[in-house]
């Protein structure tokens, strides 16, 4: 009969740290859970370092724990109670990997000539952070940029908010955003500061969105500071057509994501 | 000295009933926590029935209390305990408002010849209902929809997501999608269901998008049911270009609702 991991077997107490961000930052390290994150993280190779699964888990869940031995991974079997302390969510569904942070350097980021770039200045909700990640993947955006004060993006709950995509486009941290998004201008992009009281109008940008653009967002209470404002080629406005005083954050972000995708892959007129 | 309400006076105790559906539904009234909800509520006249606030709550948000006041609405002071109990969030800031159901018969909504409606069918997560009423509200959107097995737009989560647009457009409840769609489409709305499997990319619509437009939305799990997918007029997707395999809900929504508000404020072609 095989030996489960429980709670007090040393790697999973070590991978149980990884909850605290202290511990990530210390270890390179954090914690994917649930099937579409796990099956993400496998696809990118030399993520995933080790795959925790109940029996239950894993059976359910055979090509993870398939992909994951091919890719000589440890597969380590674990009791429920284990699991439950590596997941974060009240129904976890029987598999967390432990991964290797995915961020690079800004400059390589660059190297790679993005032409569409989110950059999250001082975003304290995970949530949202998480949600900005997969929409930037799902519009077509070649990086995400987490500045500043941003919320740390392998926080279990921006990890699950972006659904797989965290694992998907290239992600950069920048502590100073101003000195990033210099960078940014350098590398050819057109810095378009999101803000409610910009003086550009996102519809009347026309073909000017197809650009190579870096869209940067600032905190949900705060917005941009000045500095970024100022320093951005643009301060542009997503209208408001009703009488709501403004948007959520990941609300505006997708629809100035999106402008931008429709605009670089406006179908020929017909 | 005036005596404040306590947790155990007996309007403060049928209000704290109100955090549960059953006595929504029962009562019709439902509670709106913070100055911003609060501010749009009593925009809306008949909407607040009475104002609950600390001293300290109602002199910070004096305009509150002095617009309650002008209104013959009831401004009850209470103690910090007692507001706890009437707040759902950990930091309360202070007023919680008493409203009136703000819904209306979808017949009554359609006699006002909306151009831009969301219909929310079986969505059960109540911030992104929320952050959909609010996003609806920014996009000119005319009305939302509840319908079918959707949340309960007056759960408090829902209201706070919302951030004041419950109080704004029309809101109307719907038990039967598919009669609530027909209706919609009777009254020279084309139907436009949102699903990742469409067959119509959002971006090719173009002009169209222009035209009166009821937008559905199906719930974060299953979409929507093939029924209403099969009596949309189209159904539309949004493109996906990176990897995600979709959207989160209300930023899909956000997309969509953005599109039509560009057709129909189109700048005109310089």
């Amino acid at each position: 009969m095989t030996s489960l991991f429980t709670p007090r077997t040393p790697r999973v107490v070590a991978a149980g740290k990884l909850h605290r961000r202290r511990d990530r930052d210390r270890s390179g390290q954090f914690l994917a859970e649930g099937p579409q994150a796990v099956r993400e993280a496998l696809r990118r190779p030399g993520t995933v370092l080790e795959l925790f699964g109940t029996a239950d888990g894993l059976r359910r869940h055979a090509d993870l724990a398939a992909a994951a031995a091919a890719a000589a991974v440890p597969v380590s079997p674990v009791t429920d109670e284990a699991l439950a302390g590596l997941a974060e969510t009240v129904r976890p569904q029987g598999v967390v990997a432990v991964c290797a942070r995915v961020d690079a350097p800004l400059a390589d980021v660059l190297a790679a000539r993005p032409a569409l770039v989110a950059v999250l200045v001082d975003v304290r909700d995970p949530g949202n952070a998480g949600t900005i990640l997969r929409t930037a993947d799902a519009a077509g955006a070649d990086a995400v940029v987490f500045a500043g004060a941003a919320v740390d993006p392998y926080n279990g709950k921006c990890v699950r908010a972006s659904a797989g995509s965290l694992f998907h486009g290239a992600l950069a941290r920048a502590a100073d955003p101003a000195a990033a998004v210099a960078d940014l201008r350098a590398a050819g992009l057109v810095i378009r500061a999101a803000t409610g009281r910009g003086d550009t109008d996102l519809h009347r940008l026309g073909g000017a969105l197809a650009r190579p653009t870096a869209w940067v967002f600032g905190s949900e209470a705060h917005g941009l500071p000045a500095d970024l404002l100022a320093a951005a080629d643009e301060r542009v406005r997503v209208p408001l057509y009703g009488a709501a005083e403004s948007l959520n954050l990941a609300a505006a972000a997708a629809v100035c994501l999106y402008a931008s995708a429709a605009a670089r892959h406006a179908p020929v007129p017909r």
